[in-house]
């Protein structure tokens, strides 16, 4: 722990490169354009805040670097496929991510389509690749499955593009992030505990680590849209004020932004209070990078 | 095995529409039109080809009916999305399938393609709910995930979708189809002698059922290439002539008719050398079904 957060950080962000590096698909193989594309989504970009979620909860526990790298890639597999298809005409129409061309731009509609699709399979791949007992396996592809189901992010996907344009009340719009970005966030968190060995996980630490993942997957969403409004779009590496331009619910619309950051004050302290719930458990000072982590998605500005 | 083919094709058919109805998520459950256009895209239509695979291997060693429902609905799944997602605009632009309007002619592109997306982690929840033991489900979750992955059916599709245009050898041909619609037929046959208990497989046998998998993906394609020329739309339910008016290759367009026919034939003979095979290790006459499903693929006529 001698590591200060930004040096942890960057050597998670390495670990996830390499991890996709060494599994994806490799562009020698047939279909090589399709492989090519996945490997541009998935490689070389985006703050890995899933990653960092699974890695700081499974050094909590001390998990083996192997099978919490593969959680930590598959996780984002799901999270990748999820931006792609997001970035097409028939969703966002976005050009941009990561502060280079969104999959379609540079691969076409149809094989940014495929790409994605073939992703989220991959996930359930590494899990199964992990050298986790078998019971630990399914609850993790539960888990995943879950999170990436009409009942989690595609649920929430298809509330937001049957809301553009209408009213939505502030519990509607946290319902939504709930399912759109909140319980792959959850499942992050949730994941690195079910990593460990089982007898590690006390009803009382699955409540409290529970509670901290819905706390910062909704802090998240909150900065987010407080973002689209004060960020540029170069330091957001996408575009900015899209979601006032199509007229989409945000915190920031329904709220204004002051209550925006009040609500997002208070998300955080419930993240911090967790992580409290959490170290009285454990002990020690091992939470700190879950203390960091909401730091982090709090007073990020990109 | 009193049931005539046709009474026991019924039967099978039923039993997927009431696994989809029970298990897919309903539609009062919020977000309710993601979920209704999930139904509709799964249940009321198609022959039902890998359930009725699912289920003759399963039949051939007693597998529990729940287990084979929950197994056979998961790959329809995997398939049902693959043609959600074939059909939008970007890819085939179809607006007609099982003889009513394509989901995203029904539903808009963006809500069809989350359609499509939820349907696919949809399948790994299934497997997971099944009785099975661990070992048993983690096998199912890879063969399917495997066999839904750049390495199958999404990279049959990117091979599909670069080639269009282009000059194929028989060989590039195949090894496209094999991966577009083999593998999942595969998976299938695969599937039921994995939900049998394990003792049940020995590597002859499993040999003998991956050959007669192998066969019938083949003869599927060959067959539905010729229909393709041969049927009219009424028939088929979606648009016929659709391969030579977009230019795609097909075994038809590479070696005409009458020799497409006499390859369908050699791999309907294979489909059946393999069966004996299969019978000549559990005995009897188990393997009926398995001699009527090559028997209704060679010879349909939609």
């Amino acid at each position: 722990m001698s590591k200060s957060f930004n040096e942890w950080v960057k050597g998670c962000q390495q670990r996830v490169e390499v991890a996709a590096g060494e599994l994806l698909p490799p562009t020698d193989l047939e279909p090589k354009i399709l492989h090519e594309a996945m490997r541009y989504s998935v490689i070389g970009g985006g703050k890995r805040v899933r990653p960092l979620l699974v890695y700081a909860v499974s050094e909590l526990f001390g998990v083996d670097e192997h099978n919490a790298d593969r959680v930590a890639l598959a996780i984002e597999c799901v999270h990748s496929y999820s931006l792609i298809h997001d970035d097409l005409p028939c969703m966002d129409n976005d050009m941009l991510r990561h502060g280079k061309p969104t999959t379609h731009a540079k691969y076409g509609e149809a094989m940014a389509m495929l790409a994605g699709d073939a992703l989220q399979p991959e996930a359930f791949i590494y899990i199964s690749e992990t050298t986790l007992n078998p019971h630990q396996k399914l609850v993790l592809i539960s888990l995943l499955a879950d999170a990436a189901s009409s009942r989690g992010m595609c649920g929430g996907q298809a509330i937001d593009l049957s809301m553009v344009g209408k009213k939505m009340t502030l519990e509607e719009l946290r319902h939504m992030h709930a399912l759109k970005t909140g319980t792959l966030l959850h499942a992050a968190v949730m994941s690195g505990i079910w990593c460990a060995k089982e007898e590690s996980s006390s009803e009382e630490l699955i409540e409290a680590l529970s509670s901290y993942g819905n706390a910062v997957g909704l802090l998240f969403q909150i900065v987010d849209d407080i973002l689209d409004v004060v960020s540029s779009a170069e330091k957001l590496g996408k575009t900015a004020g899209k979601d006032a331009l199509e007229n989409k619910p945000t915190y920031v619309s329904i709220l204004g932004l002051d209550k925006s950051r009040e609500l997002a004050k208070e998300q955080y302290e419930l993240a911090l209070a967790s992580v409290q719930k959490i170290e009285n458990i454990v002990g020690g000072n091992k939470t700190l990078r879950l203390r960091e982590i909401a730091d982090f998605i709090y007073s990020r500005d990109h």
